[in-house]
């Protein structure tokens, strides 16, 4: 058989794995939960025995692997260290890589933030295909970025590149974002910050919208614009001010070809790329300006592809 | 005789010269006037003319010479195609390299945009010596910025990577930039900026201050900072505001090792510094945080050392 690489994205909750030949070509994956307790000392042997229970019932012995790739919630450098990763119970640095390749008898493990790994894996295997300079923006609870330049992750020095949802992109009065500052574009174009900007023009206007009965959330915020509520439509141009803003600040300092939105507020489609791009044209420095726009089509899986990619 | 390398720096008034050893050592700058009449057409053949003189002059012959770097006023892209160069009168894509080089005999000549080049100057042989990730910022009549990543130029996908100074930092109302945008870092915290931010201050307050009747330019700003002027140290901390802020949106992104702060305002000594990173600490990501501040060592002369290394 020829040689098997797995791809791992460790979220808080799950864990997803996946088997791939090494051209790429996904096996099978499938998912475990994420045991945080005890300080997360169950995490890794966990994810080593699924890899290692895996193997057996595909008769795929260790020298048919040529190694592991895991993506992560926190910095993590070229080496493989993790400083810290709260989600998952760890308050400590250690190297990763080299703790779950002594769980898994010393096969090859490489380790990458699980933004840039996300990124990564798109630029692979997704929307990124052909590309060499892109931008991958998440818009999920938060805002994760990741870069990924002539098919390799910028991670910056100490594994933090990207961290685009804590960009300062507003001096308006509002309550501390979860890192302590204020104003972070994640406070204004996750799906958090949609809730945030929905409540606060719902409270402000006394417009009919059937965001008044509706569930206040950002998939159905969208289902209404997609219906013409002009409540609705209001609040995507704002989480479009900010979006856009905080990209062509991106733009300019980068100068990417490509720009991937993923993250569950993507999933609502491509109705809310014109927010974002009218916006970004507006202040965007003109040589900065010729970027194209994508959503993601890996979803969830970009993780697991990203991490295979990492140990190839 | 070893091998000689020459780094040429072009402006909009004078080209700066450089005649290098192979090892970095140099032998001798001078500079000629840059005749941008006729759109430019004199440029590169004056350049080449200076190299070709002091050639003969050294006794040099083609063989003798490794190569010419060279830094320009616009976006270049790896190939050395330049697209425009308003400062030169060019208004033109063509590709420099090849067209200097055909100007002298078939040396082999490679161009970078000059503030990129300048960045790597100081990486190489100034300030950055020693460190992997470095982001220059040049603070003159406007704001420039240049990415060394291992020892090299991050240009992005069209040479317009580090556009720091046209990102957006302000929605205050406020006159257009040059760019056509506003709110650009550049109104801010540039030499031009400084005296924007003065003139201000001069007329919404009516204390003393030795700015009452000194020039109002960076320079005398900044030594009234250091006589302790109330006025001046105001106006510094609103630089430092813009500044820090704007600097702490790049940090999260690229995560750098390392700022160089250089340009005109640099000159006015370590004086700026604390203005800028106690702003810097107040915006910037934790995960990024971990980052020095240095004044420019090469100064002026940066673009020519950057220029020699880019063909090195």
């Amino acid at each position: 058989m020829g040689k098997k690489v797995f791809g791992v994205d460790v979220g808080g909750t799950s864990v997803k794995l996946g088997m791939f030949e090494g051209d790429g070509t996904l096996i099978e994956k499938w998912s475990i939960p994420t045991r945080t307790e005890e300080d997360g000392k169950h995490v890794l042997p966990d994810i080593a025995e699924a890899i290692k229970a895996k193997m057996a019932e595909k008769s795929c012995l260790a020298e048919d692997v040529f190694g592991v790739g895991i993506g992560l919630p926190g910095p993590v450098d070229d080496d493989g260290v993790i400083n810290k990763a709260v989600n998952l119970g760890w308050d400590r640095v250690f190297n990763v890589s080299k703790e779950l390749s002594g769980h898994l008898g010393g096969i090859k493990v490489r380790a990458g933030n699980d933004a840039n790994v996300a990124a990564l894996g798109e630029a692979w295997a997704g929307s990124g295909k052909g590309y060499n300079n892109i931008v991958m923006v998440t818009l999920g609870t938060g805002i994760g970025g990741g870069i990924v330049v002539d098919g390799n992750i910028y991670a910056g020095v100490t594994g933090s590149a990207g961290e685009i949802g804590h960009i300062h992109i507003s001096d308006e009065p509002i309550e501390a974002c979860n890192c302590g500052n204020c104003g972070c574009l994640e406070q204004f174009g996750s799906a958090t910050g949609i809730v945030r900007l929905l409540k606060k023009e719902l409270e402000s206007s006394d417009d009919d919208s059937i965001m008044r009965t509706a569930p206040l959330n950002a998939k159905d915020m969208w289902e209404a614009v997609k219906k013409g509520d002009a409540l609705a439509t209001r609040v995507a141009e704002k989480f479009g001010a900010y979006l856009g803003k905080g990209l062509a600040v991106i733009a300019n300092i980068i100068n990417p070809e490509l720009f991937i939105i993923g993250g569950g507020v993507s999933m609502s489609g491509d109705v809310i790329l014109p927010f974002i791009t009218k916006n970004f044209d507006k202040y965007v420095f003109h040589a900065c300006k010729e970027v194209k726009f994508v959503r993601s089509v890996l979803g969830n899986d970009g993780g697991i592809y990203g991490a295979a990619k990492l140990v190839m």
